[in-house]
């Protein structure tokens, strides 16, 4: 699991920073979360697939969130594609977007499948073979929602050398996989535990934003491995952060500390901001694992 | 008059070109020609001012074009821009832009005004104390619009030395300005050329992109002093350039020839080559006085 950090500047873009867009890789698949101007850029790159798309997930209707939609798409179509595309965003989106592909998009080899979900629920919105992907209220000036990717339990590892030394037969081994003990002919119980390496811990990230401070996240992205949340402005802007319903550095690092987070990376810099060293040293005095997103920047977890 | 190129790349983005995208700077005023996905964030990189922008003016309605328009809005919107943006353009775009701009920038502090022109006739449709735009006719798979800038001439210039020497009142500087001679209180009859420097002569820009090899160009541009014409592909795909309605570069090299250009300026490159200088060298056999346009170019013209 890793995230490729595309974009982490606020709306106004600078020479340093590009607009809002990640990429969340995991078993080959990428998930794009966010589309804001020039992310198809940004993407070109990283060197990553366009091919392996598979899914955009957009946080909120704001331009410098999903302006790079039409764009991406065009390029897409231009790559050859023919899979499905499936857009996970507001309900509004598919108004905005569907004339834009109608007129500049003709000839699309794909299909664009929107599947809106409600930005005021917590709820499973996404599921595959190996991952969830779950929704988080947040508070904006615009309906705004985060994202919590969570990988499925894996299922345990069955160790060679035993099953070997009992001469398990391999029509046996799915059910062992699964949790089962096994009986030998003679009757013997071998306990599941004694055959098997359990699965790696399951991996989570949650990218949060745009949103002012809200508590109301941290039992929803409680253990959470990696945290993005938005760190808009520094401390001395706190009530500018609540005006405009953003963030600061240290209310991110709150948040990620209220949560347990294994690690925080915060993003959506002001363009105020010559030197983000400000914002990491703000969000490190509350949560020391604290980390400034960047673009090229490639985060495992 | 200078050109400053924010993107000479053709649909499909590469790591070296961005999409199509450049300013006219005149007498402190600057012109947006065309304006790309991410022509925001290259204008950024120019280091002018954002407010200088008066005028927008879109060849077609391919997405390659136009899909920086809504982020560029935005962004002067966020800037406090107040005055009114004129964008000329295709009838269709106000009717597809509308839509996002009514959503997208709901608290636009400026207006923005739509003046579309019939892509299909070459007429005046700009026109300031300093400047005048003609759209010119291009051949493309969607109706397409070349642009000339052609400097209003000046008036001439007065030679201090002179109108001192013979006591000129300074009521009489204007008429003299616009062509008049003077008569001395004596009668003496002193030629309006001994008393001024004739104006420099007004200088010529056109903007041909994207366009088939069209020969009809050639008297609309006659004498321009920096043709920017596409050049998408080399020599190598002339079959492929006209299916797709594109030129080549000795296309591109033929038409400023035969309009007896100052100096062709070639663009629009198709991703397939990594390396232009092939481009150039096909364009120059034709017209020795070419040059490859890249980002963050400045041509002085």
């Amino acid at each position: 699991m890793k995230v490729h950090i595309l974009g982490c500047g606020s709306a106004l873009p600078t020479t340093r920073h590009s607009l809002s867009a990640q990429v969340l890789e995991l078993s080959g698949k990428l998930f794009l979360i966010d589309c804001g101007e020039a992310a198809q850029l940004q993407f070109r790159r990283t060197r990553l697939n366009f091919n392996r798309i598979s899914d955009i997930f957009i946080s909120h209707l704001h331009g410098d969130h999903c302006f790079g939609l039409p764009g991406l798409i065009s390029t897409l179509s231009l790559l050859g594609r023919t899979a499905p595309l499936r857009i996970h965003a507001h309900p509004d989106l598919e108004r905005l977007l569907r004339p834009q592909l109608g007129y500049f998009c003709r000839e699309l080899g794909f299909e664009v499948v929107f599947q809106p979900f409600s930005p005021h629920s917590h709820e499973l919105i996404y599921e595959d073979r190996g991952l969830r992907v779950y929704s988080l209220p947040l508070i904006h000036r615009v309906p705004s929602t985060g994202f919590l990717f969570k990988e499925r339990p894996g299922s345990a590892h069955i160790v060679r050398e035993m099953t070997d030394f009992y001469k398990i037969p391999l029509r046996e081994l799915p059910a062992i996989k699964a949790g089962a003990d096994y009986v030998t002919p003679e009757g013997e119980v071998i306990p599941h535990e004694r055959l098997t390496r359990p699965a790696a811990p399951p991996r989570s990230y949650a990218y949060c934003s745009d949103t002012a401070y809200n508590e109301a996240l941290i039992p929803m992205i409680a253990g959470v491995d990696l945290l993005y949340h938005e760190a808009t402005f520094a401390r001395s802007e706190e009530d500018w952060a609540a005006t405009t319903q953003h963030s600061t550095a240290a209310q991110a690092g709150k948040i990620a500390a209220g949560a347990g987070a294994g690690r925080l990376l915060i993003g959506h810099f002001s363009a105020r901001y010559e030197d983000e060293n400000l914002l990491l040293r703000e969000a490190q005095a509350v949560f020391p694992q604290t980390m400034l997103a960047n673009e090229g920047m490639t985060v495992e977890i």
